[in-house]
């Protein structure tokens, strides 16, 4: 009968997730979900990669596996180091361009969640002299600024691959929360994974709506950095129903419809 | 056995449908699926709001709990005051933007509609010297005016977040259907809940044309006035087939299929 | 039990079937599937509309009532003399428009089928001085007329709403098979329900083409008369597998997986 | 009873798998695919094709019987000759541009995959003076020649539908692995059918880049080729997880969920 079943061993995920404990496995959902958003919003193809700073370890952070954000699941969730290496697991395939999470990571301590995503609009501005300037995204102050592998390290193959071109991201990136590369893309940063799911997709909007303001041509009106500090503040309240937690709600629903459950 | 159950006790749902008499119901109806539908055509993302005038009491309107707009079923719609202040139920968290509504139904006796959203290429002419002029749209006469919270009240986070703000944009918007909001969106107004979510999401479509038209250069043949005044003449006759009511069949059904049951 | 149902009674269906002998059926059923392809491949929206000459008849043609074309079902479809009014069922809301039928299929002999559309990228062609020049489309050329109500009949509503505007209208569309209508749309015209949804379809595929290569800037290669001419020869062929029959098996699939059964 | 069916007989398409030996199987797995992904991800519409090299002979080639794309399945692979005429089954309709695979296959022995679609974004460089520059495609180097018929062959329908024709643009194409086609689209190979799905997307999304920079205005930095050089020896080394092999995974799995079963 159904009620002699024998006790269920306790399953690896049952031990993944005891070892998950101190806030980490709320910090994974977010960010499986946070891979499934940037996919289905457009931000990332199946390249570009999306991690938090680990909550029990400032030095750590978790990122997926090598595989496209579409399908990432927490079983493909890993922990990396500050030297842009995996703490264990050694034998999965990984992103080549984890150091620009480990170097902005080391760099900033304010940052704990960081995307880098190639964004269909915003790699247009990072090959001309159009700067990226903010028409309502008001985190794109100070300013944009675009990060070149040629003046870092000359001939490449355009990817942060270690940790001295990570760090020089890092270095142009400075206290800005987005930095434009070259031909390839962008690098976005925020305090929380949700915070910055918010900021790479109106970045990638943004860019929609300056490349077309610059197509009516004339003058155009951008945010003042006024206006932009008091927007920041506002946000900083965190409001129930506001800001990132209202658009996390509505993606959230539309990347599981889209892509499927999560395990 | 089945047939013994004690009688249901009188749902709070029930109650809410008694209290809705009046034609009320059939509003929040519309407001729902009208929620849904700027969403799936692309008029609003996780932010903008529409609300309705309450048909039982002028001085007070219907519109959502601070939500996405692809996620509103009836339950979350609230009863405002012309003060922007909700009747009851305070402790939900409610949209900032609230007094674009209550100050347009004050000042504007035959709107009974109101949507606002970021439009996205409608923003574009928000910061722009280029005048959003109708290639199809009858309702964008006489103008389409610009307000700019930097000329009404200087440096501020752009919402429309206190009556005073409302007030100034209410008087911007004057006797037209459609303002533009500067760096931020539109607000539109009509006289049902079908008519503002045609409104709304002709007023993106003109915006492309413009935009396209714009794009291929040279001289551009707009529609008359007098024109214009023909064509509202004959949609305000609200045919059945025609006008809003053609759009609302095959708009429910899409929103319907995209976004699920409404409750 | 089941075996001794009394028979079935004839459905109203059966009869309607029975009547439409002479290929007809075959007729309407390119129609609806037509109606739901052009919706769903973005030709039309809730408006336009796609008609038939009716096999049986050359003195009338076959069209939905007034419905959203990404709605219409079999039941739906009518019959019209050519003077625009229904045959019977005068009780249904039909489209304003019908004249745009009427007066092409008394001016074209050739002519079996017809399609109108605010078809979203021909629009701005209409009201610029840019002409719509084949890209690609081979049925573009001898050219594509510009028809304006303004010229035809001074301040109107745009639409084409007697029969009068439609004899305008069928005049200078001529031999061609495209007309664009100012600031409204585009009349398409072929020789059967497959081929004019073909030419609708990549009407606004070349217009897309054709913007985005002026946006590129200095000369364009346009396809020249000579090459179209021998295009036209090749798919008047109509091999299986070729031309608008390949296009139909996949546009079908996809219309009826995006908008349901026919009935 | 059910347990006395007489022993199945050896279907069709048991004996095609045995006949299917020699790894034929899996570039007949990726074909089907490859030609699904090609339709959901918009390179192709109902026309367009792609190919594989026989694995078993190289003097022959696989590709679908003429279909579209999105329909495709293995009961539609084909076997043709490099003289572009089909090895069996002559009663099938076939491709009229087959001869772009033969004269490409017989001309570029490091071929195994060959493209040929109507990339909508890449169509516009075919016609302009423009050219396609790689922003992020290293494959675009050497250079994208553009190849007309009208050079080659005077007044034509522009389809490859002769050897002759497929000669003279393998000949424009030389060793380089895009070359566009005026007017119609381009042709794309690579040394795997996953490889050359993934060039043919990102030579569209390439052509979106370009496009939008030049819409943006001033100079262009792009990819250089000593840049490109080193991404394709990275590329080279067919990592799992990297290159082609994340993509596969990702848009296998978007073109199933979209166009359904292979058989």
């Amino acid at each position: 009968m159904a009620k002699k079943q024998k006790p269920a061993r306790r399953s690896k995920r049952a031990c993944d997730s005891a070892r998950l404990s101190g806030g980490v496995g709320a910090v994974i959902d977010d960010l499986v979900i946070g891979n499934r958003i940037l996919y289905v919003e457009g931000v990332v193809d199946s390249y570009g990669h999306i991690s938090a700073r680990d909550p029990r370890n400032p030095e750590r952070f978790l990122m997926s596996r090598a595989r496209a954000p579409g399908l990432v699941t927490a079983d493909d969730i890993m922990e990396f180091g500050l030297d842009g290496e995996p703490v264990e697991r050694e034998d999965r395939p990984i992103y080549s361009e984890r150091f620009i999470h480990s170097e902005i990571y080391r760099a900033r301590p304010d940052v704990m969640a960081v995307v880098h995503s190639h964004s269909p609009t915003v790699i247009p501005f990072s090959v001309t002299q159009v700067p990226l300037k903010p028409i309502r995204g008001p985190f794109l102050y100070p300013e944009v600024p675009v990060f070149d592998t040629r003046s870092a390290a000359g001939w490449t193959d355009l990817l942060i691959s270690n940790p001295a071109l990570g760090k020089a991201l890092a270095h142009t990136l400075g206290q800005n929360s987005v930095a434009l590369m070259r031909g390839h893309g962008d690098v976005v940063v925020a305090s929380t994974v949700r915070k910055v799911v918010y900021r790479a997709i109106y970045t990638e909007a943004n860019a929609k709506l300056l490349l077309q303001a610059k197509m009516l041509g004339g003058s155009i009106t951008y945010l003042a950095p006024e206006e932009a500090a008091i927007i920041e503040k506002e946000q900083a309240r965190d409001r129930r129903g506001h800001g990132s937690d209202r658009t996390w709600e509505m993606w959230r629903q539309e990347a599981l419809a889209r892509t499927g459950k999560l395990r």
